[in-house]
């Protein structure tokens, strides 16, 4: 078990996770002129004259922007733009580490979206990407959305789309476990933010129409008139019976749960409420809905969750370096759900033999990174 | 003579010059805990509750950010921020290499003064300082005052305040050389952009009263018509006797003249109007007012530039990376004239017996930033 003291003292110790190297050492006039003035002059002209060189003279083709208004961090929620920092450090970090992107946290003092959008849009010459991070939902829905339309450079909310992607490598394995078909299969996602909405709309677009979705309301459904217009999106492509009700009346014969929400919600009562074979993503970080333990248990035949200490680690750390790295270096500038699609795909191909505690590769598997880049390209 | 092939060559090859690096490696599961989540949790409750300990567990206490609208980039002018990237890189590699700081540069698409300190002010949490970057006069003045007072980190316009530093500690040591009284001499300031403004400041600050600055369309005087609010204020410090005229007219009776202007335009009649064993700091890049070997053969006493390849160096790159990294180091939030002249004396005084073409440190002495960040402490 971690000690958390630990992990301060290391915080302590290293003031701070990033350094900030420069690739040539300027201690000499020869290299000071070659790469600051005069010699970068001509840099400039051939920039100045063709935007493009932009990626062949500086850092924009490898560098990323993880940008956070710091309202959505981790399990622990709106902490602000400074208590932030350290998770953007260590999300930089794991850039660095999984797929040698140069990545640079910007923690931002507003929470207004249009704000968010016009700050990011300001900054963005510099970056070959934008990651957007720990921003609450809804507004990490438009921000992502507008800024997409607005600039030449991929922006990827990391926390809807790289953990839908995992869900969905981990799910075309765990049904071959089952022998069910994920295209015909009843599947309930309880917890309708970032992550449960975007996990829907991926499934959905995958070809899944047997979804239920829910909120802390209960199911999504047109009887209810609470709804944002984000949740009235997903009316469209959820609830094909229109049913309405908790969480108890959405998981009968459910074959799988996917759980976005929050800790030991799933009760022995509302799993064996489901088909026979269920398949539970226990998701909340970091405990989740339900432990494998009992899952086991109550019958659930398999059970992945966020965490490493237990098998089938449902974690975006899979997928988000490779998948920036394909943008980067493909030039992609707009992602779609094709491309995350095969991203999925991808993934969950690297699991030769689906096993009930092996449905998905650790993130130290070095083939990670090359296959999600490969399959994107 | 440096050959600019050379340059873009080396750019072709690095693709960027800055590199930002994990100081730790997150290739166990163990580190990833206690850097990552979830141990990072930690530090995150620490910050929440006690925003200091964010110098103490981050990036912050050693990051600065680099920042340019590309308005007015080296003698290249408004070439944009995409075209401004390879100059921002390079200033922060001299951070790097001179002072152990980490810089990173940040390229804004606005050149609008209320859009610039708003998007300086949203994204200033990660940083421990702000140094501004090419932007032209006289929005750099605003945008620093304005942001020097809205935020609790320092903010310092390079161009400005370097820049001047290094010329009032080479004026220092001239003078000493021709046995002059600085705070007595006549001194003329030809150029009354960012830089002349900020040097006509800090000279008068210092005690110099007889000072003269003359923009392109002569000397600054209140019989103008045409001064901007910025130029209004120079005319409380300067031109005592309140005269007209062009550069012709202010050189007579000067014992020191100062470039920052074009190239070329200190002839030999300008020069012999000014009183004998003139000094004349000729700074224009990479071209100056006049060649060293034109003014000695006019009379010139001690002649410096901007140059490497020239004796005399006048460049900023002597103070900003010690004067940030005292910044830094002792939490200084707000830069004083007093905390300026401070360096230039310390600078100064690295010089033991100034001579004629000794006035000034290399920028490879290697006490030059240890001087300047205890002078400031």
């Amino acid at each position: 078990m971690l000690n958390v003291t630990d992990s301060l003292n290391l915080h302590h110790k290293l003031r701070g996770k990033l350094s900030i190297q420069s690739k040539i050492r300027l201690n000499t006039r020869k290299n000071l002129s070659l790469a600051y003035t005069p010699g970068v002059a001509e840099a400039v002209r051939n920039i100045y004259i063709n935007k493009n060189a932009l990626y062949d003279l500086t850092i924009k083709n490898n560098t990323i922007a993880v940008v956070t208004d710091g309202s959505a961090v981790l399990g622990l929620g709106n902490v602000g733009p400074e208590a932030a920092l350290p998770v953007m450090e260590g999300k930089c970090a794991i850039f660095k580490e999984f797929a040698d992107i140069n990545a640079f946290p910007i923690c931002l003092t507003t929470q207004d979206t249009e704000e968010i959008i016009r700050t990011i849009k300001n900054i963005a010459p510099v970056f070959g990407g934008i990651n957007l991070e720990d921003i609450s939902a809804p507004r990490c829905f438009e921000i992502e959305k507008r800024l997409q339309k607005k600039l030449e450079i991929p922006v990827m909310h990391d926390d809807q789309h790289a953990t839908t992607i995992v869900v969905l490598a981990g799910l075309i394995n765990a049904v071959k476990i089952v022998n069910k078909n994920l295209k015909t299969v009843k599947i309930v996602i309880n917890g309708c933010g970032a992550a449960g909405t975007a996990i829907a709309k991926l499934l959905n677009y995958y070809g899944i129409k047997n979804l239920i979705i829910l909120d802390s309301q209960g199911i999504i459904s047109s009887k209810r008139n609470d709804l944002t217009v984000y949740k009235k999106e997903l009316v469209k492509i959820t609830n094909p019976e229109n049913i309405s009700g908790n969480l108890d009346r959405a998981v009968i014969d459910a074959d799988i749960l996917i759980g976005v929400s929050v800790k030991n919600i799933f009760t022995k009562k509302i799993i064996q409420s489901m088909n026979p074979e269920p398949i539970v993503f226990a998701l909340a970080n970091p405990d989740p809905e339900v432990t494998p333990a009992n899952a086991r248990k109550w019958g659930v035949k398999v059970i992945a969750t966020g965490r490493s200490d237990y098998p089938n680690q449902i974690n975006n750390a899979l997928v988000f370096p490779g998948f920036f790295k394909g943008l980067l270096e493909n030039r992609i500038t707009k992602i779609t759900d094709e491309t995350k699609i095969k991203a999925a795909i991808a993934l969950a191909g690297l699991i030769k033999k689906p096993a009930q505690n092996h449905i998905i590769p650790s993130i130290f598997d070095k083939r990670v990174v090359t296959t999600i880049v490969s399959a994107i390209t």
